[in-house]
């Protein structure tokens, strides 16, 4: 586990390059690489072998606009070896002064993590991963050994049924807690300079702002704007931190495939532009 | 989602399948293969393309042993693409009356897990797959959607830090549940058919047979005897259901690496050997 620490990307923190991202790209927009090769666009074959192209070319459309890029890991599987050469070419295809967050939601026994920390640090040398806290602190310890990298912890995710465990109350001696705060208030403890942050989804502006609150200084990934329609304006209010920054709004298929014919780039670009602009505007009525 | 109902593997489900493999082998063992290539025996190259062929010899010296088989995804992604080809080779190497079990605790929002789902029930055609609560249903209905396979919800992991939150009690009207026994009742809602498992470490007996006390016909995935040393007699003694089955009683590196010289295969088998003739024995004890 140590290997990490002799490789770092950067001498600087996952959130100071992240910061570097946003303010050079004057963007704190993610945008989602999720394959689906049947909304392929035209000029593209629908196989698995087009989805590391396909992938390049919204990049390459995106680039100036993107403060990091989220491949989701069940979109690559599904296409079995083709799909993992996507993710594996990724890293170089991403400009290296834009960070690559893999969506993955791992946690697993420490051995076990240990062997997924290595594929998304070293194996794809992504910068960061989302994890699944249920499993709890030590699960999460071997990608914590990747100091200059960086974790985004489940605390609220997007999904109508979140709240089956997410949203339950705790039992305890004090003031009670839901499952979802409980998450972020560990989560807090586990940051050592830069390396921690949270995921709630736009869908859940209240928890959401209840987040920010108790975490003030976590960068948060912000999922479920665009096809799952969460309110974005009310999202990124909710989500920045005291400086106007903290935040990262996804979006995935909206950019993506906003058109499946040859001007796809063109839309791409145009759904990413607005989508920026769109939190820009949202920051700017937040801070006024 | 629908493809995978027209491709059954079989028309049982996977509880009657697991369990006519426990019958014919005699045998509640679950081999575990979680290839590190620094531990591969002598005679084996020490890289990424020896794992098929490592998991093959293992999968021979101890096929007449195991009623299952279960890869965890995190020890194959470490190595890249001949990590995946192994995964992707396996289903073929494991005699078909034997399930094949994916570890990889996966969970997602709905249209993500369908990818997962896809990759683990028709790109490797495995039979089940250990899947991560925290989500809720929703992220589970996809694997649900596939109804001869089946997916294992983790209740209460094997690690020393699994009580994070797994052992916090809820609010609630009435008597008050952990987060596990939540899980572990609203996974005998999901079940339809024989198609809904619990994973319940061995390390944690007490929990083991609460649970099976809340969930008297699922069958429990039970990790952590072998190398994190649970004790298997209480564990057997606690997870039986009232037949005397119920429980696949996983073992990885104790079986693998048995020995690192020219005999692993001897070596593998004895340990597995030893094993299943412990459960047995365990479960006569249970029984009388």
């Amino acid at each position: 586990m140590t290997e990490g620490l002799l490789v770092p990307v950067d001498s600087r923190s996952f959130s100071q390059r992240l910061r570097a991202a946003q303010q050079t790209q004057e963007s704190l927009l993610c945008v989602g690489l999720d394959p689906d090769i049947n909304r392929f666009p035209d000029g593209f074959a629908r196989t698995p072998e087009s989805v590391a192209d396909f992938n390049r070319a919204i990049i390459e459309a995106t680039v100036d606009l993107a403060c990091c890029y989220k491949p989701n890991m069940g979109f690559y599987l599904q296409y079995g070896i083709p799909g993992v050469e996507a993710l594996a070419r990724l890293r170089d295809d991403v400009p290296s002064h834009i960070p690559v967050l893999l969506d993955a939601k791992l946690g697993d026994i420490s051995v076990t993590s240990a062997g997924y920390a290595k594929a998304v640090f070293e194996t794809w040398r992504y910068d960061a991963v989302t994890v699944n806290p249920f499993l709890g602190h030590d699960s999460l310890e071997p990608f914590l050994a990747y100091s200059d990298r960086a974790i985004f912890v489940l605390a609220k995710t997007s999904n109508p049924g979140s709240g089956m465990l997410q949203d339950r109350l705790l039992a305890g001696d004090g003031a009670s807690e839901t499952v979802t705060m409980a998450v972020v208030r560990h989560a807090r403890e586990w940051s050592s300079g830069g390396n921690v942050g949270l995921v709630a989804g736009a869908t859940w502006p209240r928890q959401l702002a209840e987040i920010r609150q108790a975490a003030p200084e976590l960068p948060i990934l912000i999922p479920g704007v665009g096809a799952q329609e969460g309110d974005l304006a009310a999202a990124v209010s909710a989500g920045l931190d005291a400086e106007g920054y903290g935040i990262l709004v996804n979006a995935s298929r909206a950019i993506t495939y906003a058109s499946a014919g040859r001007d796809f780039q063109q839309a791409a670009r145009a759904a990413a532009l607005a989508l920026r602009d769109g939190i820009n505007a949202a920051r700017s009525g937040a801070a006024g």
